[in-house]
């Protein structure tokens, strides 16, 4: 089935404890549409860019086979450019620049070939945004949305009336208790549930993820990398592979769910084996189905 | 096959965000003991209390079935005190007090009838004692051993010497980097088997666990729970499951490892639910096998 996704496309520089990269290719948007590309087809992109952005970028995304109709290219301006270095344990990060530049009023105009899109993902952008989206697309199958620390702080109205229309909603720990005044992350997932969402995945790093609906609670593990260059669009990766693996299966049952969620964390764990996109450059379905089966592997354990 | 226990034996005044106790059962040879009384018999504790260690607390380890040759009683000393305060998400807790009382010098004693105990779990005390212990027993078939960042801290060489005799380390997350000054867990799991220990366990409390061998890495859920009481003693309890599960079926493999460590999980998971060893008390063997089974529901996907 089609996928839209809809989020940033920027310039990354990046300091990890393993190296850095000056302005390499990233944003939501794109380490969306690149993980789900492994899945389905056609993936449509929703962007902005400036007349800096490099012709070898659109190479990449055009190769990887995402509809670049979306994607405004504003010449008089730049692209967004984003600067963060990582902590020690890779946990933490401190972000050293934002230049928003052309993303700042970003205008998310659906092409016409693009309304009647079956899957939606809406990456991480403000929830006015997100919901102005999803009112040019013609009743969509599924839409999944994401979103961030700044946003619940500062548009909490905004961004509950946008979670009223997601169906599935991807969060990390600081999010989810942010989001509900919530420690306990059980109990968080369900009263987002009781926002709007029907299905919340909470995205936990070096600790996995849990997949929560009204009558399934699954618990996903992290791949066991020993060496983590940069995590980086992890998050937006493992939607991607979500999104990308229920758009291809158009299956929602709690069994395909739970695959969606090995898959999405799969094509996370190779994401951040490499700077940027790097890791999902020279990616294959065998490699990504070895990883699936190394992920039963690593939390199978049988009856007594 | 028979179980000897070593640890603390304390009377624990716990508050948490949900309740509190004053001087109620604890310390860590009598959770790793009421753990594996589910599994297994003979549990021998080794342990020292004071003369104002109530009756009731004796009359509830006898009734588990634990032998208490080894527990001694110093009439004229006082029980082990310690107080203790979670915060608002039970993740950290501030110590109130420590009263060491008869434990402060503790001298374990092995009974004759304990000398010949196929399996051998100590419990988080000095790792000097830790050895004395182990060199009173003859060639045990699995040692399994606990520590804490203090003794990592302030006594690392003699804790060192100790691990070289363990086949089985329970720490958790902040232990293992302590001990490695690794921030990755994976990578610290393997430092640790490089001093001793061939199967190294990480808790990670509302993250599960995971147990790394040389040739596995297995990566357990925790159990959903929506209510927790009382955090004091799951490691222990954890402990006490996984070894007491190990020591009834005398399987080490890595298949059966796996087990233990969600039988471990299993207990745990009913510690927590409430106060003191309470959770444990009314447990049946039939509910830990439902457990057993919701873990598997909780982590299990299937092929594609």
């Amino acid at each position: 089935m089609s996928l839209l996704v809809v989020g940033s496309v920027a310039l990354d520089s990046v300091e990890t404890p393993f190296g850095n990269v000056k302005e390499a290719l990233g944003g939501s948007a794109v380490y969306i549409s690149t993980a789900a590309s492994f899945f389905t087809a056609p993936i449509r992109l929703v962007g902005v860019v400036g007349g800096d952005f490099s012709k070898k970028h659109i190479e990449f995304l055009e190769e990887r086979d995402i509809d670049l109709e979306g994607l405004q290219i504003i010449e008089k301006e730049k692209t967004f450019r984003w600067g963060g270095r990582y902590h020690y344990d890779l946990n933490s990060r401190d972000t050293l620049f934002t230049e928003l530049n052309a993303f700042e009023r970003f205008d998310p105009v659906i092409p016409l070939s693009y309304k009647k899109t079956a899957y939606v993902c809406l990456g991480n952008i403000d929830p006015v945004l997100q919901r102005q989206v999803l009112e040019q697309i013609q009743t969509p199958r599924l839409v999944l949305g994401d979103t961030m620390n700044y946003w619940i702080e500062t548009k909490p109205k905004e961004l509950t009336d946008t979670m009223k229309v997601m169906d599935v909603i991807v969060v990390n720990e600081s999010e989810a208790r942010l989001l509900t005044h919530e420690p306990n992350l059980i109990k968080a997932a369900k009263r987002i549930i009781a926002i709007g969402p029907k299905v919340v995945i909470i995205k936990k790093g070096e600790h996995g993820a849990i997949l929560v609906t009204n009558d399934t609670i699954f618990s996903a593990p992290a791949y066991p990398l020993e060496n983590i260059y940069d995590p980086t669009g992890a998050g937006d990766t493992f939607a991607g592979g979500f999104a990308g693996w229920l758009a291809k299966t158009d299956d929602l049952s709690s069994e395909n769910l739970k695959r969606a969620v090995i898959y999405g964390s799969s094509l996370a764990s190779f994401c951040v084996e490499q700077f940027s996109v790097d890791g999902l450059r020279d990616l294959t379905k065998l490699k990504i189905q070895d990883r699936y089966r190394s992920f039963m592997e690593l939390s199978r354990f049988d009856e007594r």
